[in-house]
């Protein structure tokens, strides 16, 4: 069967069979196929690609396959540089400061990762700061990446404020996504989420369903607690976590 | 004049004057002198005294003088050995083990933060564990000494079950106090705060005043978001961090 995935990069060619299934590998080749063409080494195009494949195969559809698109956009747009790699700017011990020249952000954060990797081995503990890079897509994809070596991972990122401090009307905080990862042998424990209880596609989503949220979700533009998805759309003042998310898990289950 | 603070270690004794203003270098020498009494050895006398005292000076009020007497009881009860120290099990570059042996838990503490800044000198990044320990009154003390020293901290503690995992109704986790401190040359940003909304004492206080949360703070027995402190308290299902708290500020100000 000729897949359409294989005209890749098209914007939201993807909504377009929402019932298809396709094989994780096939997945994984068509967007290896479509980094090569887009002038990614070998090594870095696999790489690359498995981590959107990866990330929709585990069911995080928010940041795989349904990403790719704009981050060829980004690419194309000249914000991405495929060709370049972090650079090491200062290391002492198990510390070291990384710039990642605007690299592809998965691929700068998986090094970032590994090298964390590294000076754990050496030192016991290892933490590593990396500056300058850009999106890095799914962030449970490096927790999960400590926990398959063996080790206790925790990292985050940065991102647009989106979020109010608490007590203030505007947002001058990101949503920062934060990991946590623990080994275990009867399957690892990965925590990745955004610090606000609701993202802005879930409250798009609750108000397209004409639905209130299950909880407060935010204050309305008078400064009120509400579960009214639109009103907290209007003011950009979501909430924080809390409920179940305060509770470190990341789905409602009420 | 004669304080009756001398006369340490008495249960309630500082109720019955509660707008007495106490000089700190004076709480401080008063409780170290009823640590030498208790046998304490006269450095770590002065040490244990003074995270008291300064937690208390700090408007702590929680965890630094009003806990002294159950301190006290806690070693004429055996449970806290006064004389014991921390000993290193194991060790690999930046990261230790240590067992506690049921010493004073702020006296472990400051030694397992004295440690972790130690190899953060050394390493880059220090981490150490520290089992067998006791209560160790208020954790913010020790991302202060963090702080203080020019490092950022992170640490936290278990404690007894108080509060469910999401989706729970049995209360299985800690609301395990959490501290991150940073430094700063215009005054260091230290974030101490427990894992729950409100602390039983916070819904006993309401509760006493016959006044609601000021936002829902935990399930009744019946399963449903209430912001009646008696019904959290009759329950023991109080909401994780959230709001204010989920926010990174341990204070409400709605």
């Amino acid at each position: 069967m000729a897949c359409r995935c294989r005209r890749l990069p098209r914007r939201a060619l993807f909504w377009v069979f929402p019932m298809l299934r396709i094989p994780y590998e096939e997945l994984h080749q068509v967007l290896a196929g479509a980094l090569r063409n887009l002038g990614f080494e070998e090594q870095r195009a696999l790489l690359c690609a498995r981590l959107f494949a990866e990330t929709t195969r585990d069911g995080v559809y928010t940041h795989g396959l349904s990403r790719f698109p704009r981050f060829v956009r980004m690419i194309r747009a000249g914000r991405i540089d495929i060709h370049a790699t972090p650079e090491l700017l200062r290391s002492h011990g198990g510390l070291e400061r990384w710039d990642g020249h605007c690299g592809p952000g998965n691929l700068n954060a998986w090094h970032g990762m590994d090298r964390a990797l590294a000076l754990a081995r050496r030192y016991g503990v290892g933490a590593v700061a990396l500056a300058n890079t850009t999106h890095w897509m799914r962030g449970g994809a490096y927790g999960w990446q400590a926990a398959e070596a063996g080790f206790i991972g925790v990292c985050w990122t940065n991102t647009m404020p989106n979020l109010p401090p608490w007590g203030s009307a505007q947002a001058r905080l990101g949503n920062n996504p934060l990991v946590f990862a623990v080994p275990r042998p009867r399957g690892h424990v990965v925590l990745d989420m955004a610090m606000s209880q609701f993202s802005y596609g879930a409250l798009a989503s609750y108000r397209e369903r004409g639905e209130p949220l299950p909880v407060d979700g935010g204050f309305d533009s008078a400064g009120r607690l509400t579960s009214d998805p639109a009103a907290i759309e209007a003011s950009e003042r979501p909430l924080p976590i809390g409920y179940w998310k305060g509770s470190g898990c990341p789905w409602c289950s009420t």
